[in-house]
């Protein structure tokens, strides 16, 4: 359950509902759910066990959550989400991926090639800055326009002062405007892979089921000056681990909700993103699974591309399916009518927020004609090639870099710089290969949709078929060197202006015209829809007055629960599962791939527990994003870890529910008998539980 | 290479440009290209000749060739034909796709559920009795309505007289009209069968390459009361085969080309018809995989369903490509505007046809409009089920069944009765878990495209969603009972106006729906574009002259060809593969699946011949439906037998070349080396080649 942030939604924000005494939340950690805490479970968390939590917890920046676990800066996420270092410093003789790793001592911890973690350290709120900057009376352009300078502004001033990671975060879509201060670390290096047949095992068959049987773990380590960190804030490990019924919490990243989007957008969603999303995540599956058919190493190379897919596929999948049940969307339909007749009742509020639901409406309208030519120009499903990614990161970069901060895209504002070249000089490997077939099929899917005598197709084709244009493309680029990158990066609008290049001449073919229709969405599309959500949040305070929670947005959060069972079709669903439970699991399945065991867990089968608990369901409130958080006691101690949701819980996207769904955790008991008696990784052990074997 | 018949795209027919002296053209049988035979290959084949090969082969009416291969009716076909029998008599517990079969003697032979041979007795040209019944100033409803009581009319005559299945075809888009008068043979037996391990080996990574190691045959026999029928035409044994340079002939049932759709029509191929079909064929391949791979008996359910739908998008891909493809559309329009200019040249031929490709694209403009709704609910994709077929079978047959035989629609005529009642009352397994997953995609798919305000989505769906709906239509028909089908089918109008059962009822409330945009099609798409691509056949054979050959219809044709290897990127690509050849591509695929060898195979390498020749290429002229054709050298002997095309070829839809596209073929030495050697299925082989071990 990894958030996929190649194919991600228009981001939208919004309140959430007036809640009942249920688990759900997906909280700030500057407003936590102190009452139904208390009143539920008689919990008063203190602002410093908050504060404890909160600095133990990471952000792995390439879609996961991850936390410290012990003293010298080791960290632990999902394999899922390690998996994206492991196959980048992986190669054709040494899959990392497929054998796991084991680091004998900190000299033999290998470094990740791009991969940045952030500790959220200070937290503000800059509401009033960001909405003073615009005036009353701007139409939407000149607001877009004036936000956007005062954020690129807040940002680059943070970031000069505490030299921390500093990003302004909207919250409730406007509602709020927050900056938060990370520490960044980017000297990352792998502790423990297990391989990926335990990690991931079931595959995708069982991926969003539960139960489940995966030891979905991996262990970094973050350096500073070339030496282990040392870290204030890590949470100890529990070895026994949650037991059934106990309240724990989960603090991570959840990367998107859009639970409070009005019946239209909901509808939007429903008859556009999703079936959209998967008709072209399904186009990528196909591909990207006919090409690593072929043979072990196109297989080893397309796998993390091939998951993400997949993932993403069944995801949505269970979100499209929430919302072709007209039972959710009467539930939707009838909030939403409710809320409305509130505001009418009162001329006040019908003044000031009546029209919002209608402006939500007309701004979809606009983004219906233009969303294919956006996101095949601009978000470059047209040009699937980590190559044009990166052409088009060098010709904007020196664009925007002559241009003053204020008045930069967001992504290139200066503030976030450093992490921008960190992704663009990655010496993560490029497969000629596999770069021709994505790019020859997303070329086609443009013909497709924007019709062979579209101008702009033409001139990208330059008379060549789909497959001709993408060989000579990926064949003629020399930006697969990353000396050539930074050189053209260097060299800024001279260099990019002089440069022959194909892919940078592509780049800049490209360039304008997706400035133009990101311009009309940014203006048309996503300011009124701003605008509008803020009053209907506004509303709803005003209206059921309770404390609420945001929308998520891949930043840090609380969510707690209990762990819990479920009862399915009349049939009862255990809370958790045994180690034990995994050779049954494997044998039911003829121990064929995926659901082949390593070799030495067949072979230390004798030495197990296998009563010990292994994968474990919980309440708590968690989404794609979630991958790798921490699942903590009331002491705060780790008692498992977040991996996945239950296919029940994928319309948590939309409406939280506490029937069925479930986040599925590894149980930290399991984690430990398994690498203490099958993989025998001792150092990692000791530094774990502070106990050798 | 399976003529897919589930999404057939919109026939559409159309004569051939003047031919050079290439190995091109898939001609009729009473039409056969004799001047470039004697010229090229100094060959003239006599009547005698021809009836012989035209008797020996054999039509599979789930959509696949084959021939008589000796005097007890031993019919010879692919594999990946017979596999829709093979999965239809399997279960569980018994596997024949997977485990293979052989029949130890006659009484051994299992029959077959639902599977009709055909073979072409008879062939008379009936147009002029056709084109009589439409009179001048007919409007294009009245012109179909005539033409169809025609044809009704004359298939019901002709079978009354003869006893034989009498179909008549549209042979150039309505140029011409020819009754065929079919053997009809029901009582279908497995004699033999290999593991699909080695008749797939390479499976779907492999499928439309060359070099290839395929052991793609599968022998039945054909009983009339219930004995071996006895047979006058057959199909003698080469066992040295075909050599290389040798002339070759293809005898077999392409199933469609659109070779000379106009520039528009081909465009609305490369802009809606291949594109569509590929998100709806890469949506099922997604789906059955998923399906499949939750278990063993999974895969064994869905197999044939997912083999088909993979080699159907492989095929539209190479389709699409082509289209996507600048030189090819280009020479398309060369072509065209060739033709048109000769025609406006000359004043009668620009009065007569001069209009016909406005035509074309005006009805295209029409179909565009309707042909999602089309498709969903006339061709039924918004409803992927077996059970939902039979229902609204049994639905029509009761409604047209109560009319006049010349009103009826086509595949409800009195000739073709017995056949429909064949598939109809079928024993084949119908797996409701497999029937309801299918169900619940096409209704959500329904609800995607046409919207879930949409009337009739509301009304199909009962105010439930798409997957409960599935559930409750799967789990509540009584229809795969065949005898609950056979009561319906007696009772006609009355028994299916009182049943309850909730599929039928689905299917009444589904049919005038589908009656009313299939009739805007008809009337308004195919009718008028019959009447254009007449004149257009007209004007080429004003214009050229010369002999021409209709495209493909799934009906009897020869096609020719030389034994003959290519060049590929400057690489020599030679002209056959050798059995040895096979343990090496194995090996170089780690032996695994779908590359991993029967163990019988690698058992008893040692007694193998590995230099015989195994599969092998030719430039005879094929395409989907040609699977199973057997390959005859001069003297009219087995020489193999085709089972695919490789990537190249696959352009073959919209235009012939001998470059690189080569039809794959079993070689007949390889097949009986590894029966003899491997298999060693004696019987077969002695009454294949007379000979025994």
């Amino acid at each position: 359950m990894k958030l996929q942030r190649s194919i991600p939604l228009l981001a939208v924000c919004a309140l959430c509902l007036p809640l009942s005494q249920a688990d759900e939340g997906m909280w700030l950690f500057n407003n936590p759910p102190l009452k139904v805490l208390k009143d539920k479970y008689k919990f008063e968390p203190s602002p410093a066990w908050l504060e404890h939590l909160r600095k133990s917890s990471v952000r792995f920046n390439n879609g996961g959550s991850g936390s410290f676990v012990s003293a010298n800066g080791l960290v632990m996420t999902n394999h899922h989400v390690g998996a994206d270092c492991l196959a980048k410093i992986s190669s054709k003789e040494k899959d990392f991926v497929k054998i796991g790793f084991e680091a004998k001592g900190n000299g033999d911890e290998p470094k990740c090639v791009d991969l940045e973690l952030n500790v959220l350290m200070t937290l503000d709120d800059v509401t009033e800055r960001v909405t003073a900057a615009v005036k009353p009376g701007m139409d939407s352009a000149a607001a877009e326009k004036a936000r956007r300078a005062a954020i690129n502004n807040l940002e680059k001033e943070s970031s000069d002062k505490t030299g921390l990671r500093s990003d302004v975060v909207t919250l409730y879509n406007g509602g709020q405007y927050h900056l938060y201060g990370y520490k960044k670390y980017t000297d990352v290096r792998l502790v423990f892979a297990p391989p990926k047949a335990i990690a991931f095992f079931g595959g995708d068959p069982d991926n969003f089921e539960y139960p489940r049987y995966d030891l979905d773990v991996c262990f970094f380590r973050v350096y500073e000056a070339d030496k282990p960190v040392k870290i204030e804030h890590f949470l100890k490990w529990s070895e026994a681990g949650a037991s059934e019924g106990e309240l724990i919490f989960v603090s991570g990243h959840p990367g998107r909700t859009e639970r409070l989007d009005t019946v239209a957008h909901l509808e939007y969603q429903r008859d556009r993103v999703n079936p959209d999303s998967l008709n072209l995540l399904r186009r990528l599956e196909v591909l990207l699974k006919g090409y690593a058919d072929r043979s072990f190493e196109n297989a080893r190379r397309a796998e993390d591309d091939l998951f993400g897919v997949q993932n993403s596929r069944k995801a949505r999948l269970g979100m499209l399916a929430g919302l072709q049940d007209p039972v959710i969307m009467d539930k939707k339909r009838a909030e939403e009518k409710a809320l409305q007749a509130a505001v009418n009742k009162d001329p006040k509020l019908k003044a000031a927020y009546g029209d919002a639901w209608d402006q939500v409406a007309g701004s979809l309208k606009t983004l219906v004609k233009i969303r294919e030519e956006y996101n095949l120009v601009e978000r470059a499903r047209a040009f699937n090639s980590d190559l044009y990614a990166i052409a088009l990161r060098l010709v904007r970069m020196a664009e925007e870099g002559a241009k003053p901060n204020a008045e930069r895209l967001r992504e290139y504002s200066a503030a976030g710089m450093d992490s921008l070249k960190m992704q663009l000089f990655s010496e993560a490997p490029i497969y000629e290969d596999l770069e021709t077939v994505k790019l020859a099929d997303s070329l086609g899917m443009m013909v497709e949709v924007l019709g062979a005598e579209n101008e702009l197709v033409k001139k990208v084709l330059a008379g060549k078929s789909p497959r001709d244009r993408a060989a000579e493309l990926i064949q003629g680029t020399k930006l697969k060197d990353v000396a050539v990158r930074k050189r053209l990066a260097e060299g800024g609008l001279e260099a990019i202006n002089a440069s022959t290049d194909p892919m940078i001449q592509l780049a800049k073919l490209v360039d304008p015209a997706g400035r133009r229709v990101r311009r009309t969405v940014e203006q048309q599309v996503d300011e009124p829809q701003r605008q509008a959500y803020a009053k209907i949040a506004k509303a709803r305070f005003a209206v059921y007055g309770s404390t609420v929670y945001p929308d998520a947005t891949f930043t840090l959060r609380l969510a707690f629960g209990e762990a819990k069972g479920y009862t399915e079709a009349g049939k009862k669903v255990p809370w958790s599962t045994t180690l034990g439970g995994t050779y049954a699991h494997a044998e039911m399945h003829g121990n064929k791939e995926p659901f082949e065991l390593p070799k030495v867990w067949t072979e230390r089968m004798g030495q197990v527990n296998l009563a010990t608990p292994y994968n474990f369901v919980s309440t708590a409130d968690i989404i794609g994003g979630n991958s790798g958080s921490p699942v903590v006691n009331r002491k705060g101690e780790v008692v498992g870890i977040i991996f996945d949701g239950n296919l029940q819980s994928l319309v948590l996207d939309y409406i939280y529910d506490d029937q069925e769904s479930r986040a599925v955790s590894v149980h930290s008991a399991g984690i430990i008998e398994a690498l203490r008696k099958i993989h025998q990784a001792n150092r990692l052990v000791e530094e774990l539980t502070g106990k050798n074997l």
